[in-house]
């Protein structure tokens, strides 16, 4: 193994403590043999006396006797010098690094091919959930036609604690960083581009065809206030950041953006750092996987449940390995614009309180196709006589929602801060 | 395959319309040889020109070229005829068949062992979830410290009506069969016994241990009035029938009970047919699962996932074979005698409208160490003058209540028509 930080230490725990439950169940021996790690000054609580602990890399990938390397430093470098140096070593790897797999992955997957090992990483999607082995195992005799749910742990925090408090993203973030649920930089989470990074993971599986990171539509969560909060709730809604895939005949529909989403729906339940993925099968219908998307120990069970795996590959010949672990290396599906989706919006507009804005605002929306479902418009508080007004659209082109909005925006009695987001339907 | 019903029809559309995903998937062919059916007059709207179509079930089990049997046709016999024989000419086999695995599982594990086959059973529970192999291979690394939910569509689809429509069981019951999901005899799904046949399949993988069905404490719903929903309702509480594994130093735990449980909990809101289960590891932490628990077309991706994991033990060598699908064959846990149980308790007793009634009861509740937590009163509508008294306990254990309650249902002004229920406490 190399990295013992949180999700490394766990997976050492489990090869350490689990020892005798994993030889029941597998009647197989796991044997932790070397740790690499710069900084053996941390006391972890475990007896790694059994264990060759190493600062120096190549100790381990060039030892013969190793067959399988679990990768747990994460970020791209030197993570990708030692899985490549692994997989080329003719070393099965163990991943749970979401960036290096959503940027780099198609590199590692032919490499692993061209040198007849495995690569695998359940862990880099849904922490412990085992949503990548349901995708490719107990679902494989299903066309996915959606998959979308809450992927990132940190901004579904915020974001719950910004419904259950009522406050603003600037607050909930900086109680999430002290609670340790965000980091110091949280550009990553807060962006969408976590999520957008196991989205690609998860569909490049579901769809049998490569996705590029690159071309997911992303939006954070950053603009969301607690005004916006609210207007959700007293539609009945909950706002979460969901990552969705959706097939059709006209090819893939890939997004990350906060979304309302009906307080009827299970994922509106989901708090905290929790994560939770509904996948939508042609023969399996509806299912949810549901569970902590992160921390040491959920993540370690998902590393282990791969080594797991691969100890049945290490009986098998070669090409025969990659069983319902096919990934595929070309892009053979098309990825809908943006602009060609269709959805329901929330949009809520700071406004002058005077006479005929709203029926300017609805006028452009006509002229564009897009039909109000529902509208709330309070009273002014605010000194500068400016009030909100929310509406609900019917289901509409964003590229009409586009046109529209930019023609709204040049009202002089609306302001500049305004929001749109997108409604959750099935 | 033997069986060409519902799940058949399913399993058999899988396998000619998803050849080619399947193929893409994995590499490899799956044929479908031999069907084996007696009815063969019914349109099922499947193109069997390239399969045998026969009722002769020896045509196929006799067969060399045929490496896997799937058993669709449920039952004791002459399934677990079939299957044996199956099984004793070397044929892996697949199944759904919950009822011949909760009574019949141990002999036939038995008899796949011996003949170096695998013996596989996916579909068994929760339909189309993968909740086997979630156990199995993606939750392998941990202990399971406890297991609970709902594994039987029937009766939530009843217990649904129950609370939407504020109906009486009997009614609710009559609507479900109307609409095809309950069946003409219900027994077996309302007594509850369907759902122990699959909490014993699931604790037995969860726990390495051999558990015997009729080991399993049992309640059914057809005890539920209209009237415990509505008090349930007024308490925040939905009832569902829970099947629930806990593990702890003392043992394991087992019941299917109708249960109390917190609106708040995920559990409250899966609705209709659906199943969802918790699973509790001592390293992943809380996970649910959730989806169709029954029906033609998951019931049959379940078993394809097993037809596909099947062709991977293909490649493997004897003894090779179990990695990770062992069963013991021992029972190594002790199970906790339901006396010893300790549970929250919804009490709801019809007593007399008169002085005294309530401190007498309460009085025997706290001779019995049990203390209450909250009490409802209602006003007497009934001509008869009798009223509705709703006790919710503190924990308490099974024998105390019981002891409680035999002296409660004495006392004259109590009805015998009175209802204990659980409370769903984490």
């Amino acid at each position: 193994m190399i990295g013992l930080g949180t999700v490394g230490t766990g997976v050492a725990r489990i090869l350490l403590e689990q020892k005798e439950l994993l030889k029941t169940r597998t009647s197989l021996d796991f044997n932790l043999k070397t740790i690499v790690e710069l900084d053996w000054s941390k006391d972890r609580n475990l007896d790694l006396s059994q264990v060759n602990c190493t600062t120096d890399a190549d100790t381990l990938l060039e030892d013969p006797e190793i067959n399988v390397v679990i990768e747990t430093i994460g970020g791209y470098e030197p993570a990708f010098t030692f899985i490549s140096k692994a997989l080329k070593n003719r070393k099965h790897v163990v991943t749970a690094n979401k960036a290096l797999i959503a940027t780099k992955g198609m590199e590692l997957y032919k490499m692993a091919q061209e040198n007849g090992v495995d690569f695998l990483f359940e862990a880099s999607v849904g922490g412990g959930i085992p949503i990548i082995k349901s995708l490719r195992e107990g679902l494989v005799a299903n066309r996915f036609e959606s998959i979308y749910g809450i992927l990132n742990g940190t901004t579904n925090y915020i974001l719950t604690k910004m419904h259950q408090k009522g406050l603003d993203f600037a607050d909930a973030l900086k109680g999430a960083q002290e609670k340790g649920f965000a980091e110091a930089d949280p550009t990553l989470d807060i962006s969408g581009g976590d999520a957008a990074h196991k989205l690609a993971i998860l569909s490049t599986i579901a769809s049998n065809s490569f996705i590029p990171f690159d071309k997911i539509y992303l939006e954070g969560i950053t603009e969301i206030t607690k005004l916006d909060i609210s207007f959700a709730q007293s539609f009945g809604m909950t706002i979460k950041l969901l990552a969705i895939y959706k097939r059709s005949e006209e090819g893939v529909d890939l997004r990350v953006h906060p979304t309302l989403i009906d307080n009827s729906h299970l994922l509106a339940a989901v708090s905290n750092e929790l994560n939770a993925i509904f996948v939508k099968g042609d023969f399996v219908g509806d299912t949810m996987f549901y569970g902590p998307g992160a921390g040491e120990r959920p993540t370690a069970s998902a590393i282990v449940s791969d080594i797991v795996d691969l100890s049945r590959d290490l009986l098998l010949q070669e090409g025969e390995k990659y069983c319902n672990r096919a990934i595929s290396l070309t892009q053979n599906v098309r990825l809908i614009p943006i602009e060609d989706v269709k959805s329901r919006f929330y949009l809520r507009f700071m406004t002058l309180d005077k006479p005929g804005v709203l029926s300017k605002i609805s006028g452009v929306l006509a002229d564009n196709n897009i039909s109000i479902s529902s509208m709330v418009q309070l009273e002014s508080h605010e000194k500068d006589n400016y009030v909100p007004i929310v509406l609900l659209t019917h289901e509409a082109l964003e590229k009409s929602m586009e046109q529209a909005l930019q023609k709204i925006l040049k009202f002089d009695f609306v302001k500049d801060d305004f929001l749109r987001l997108r409604i959750f339907e099935e």
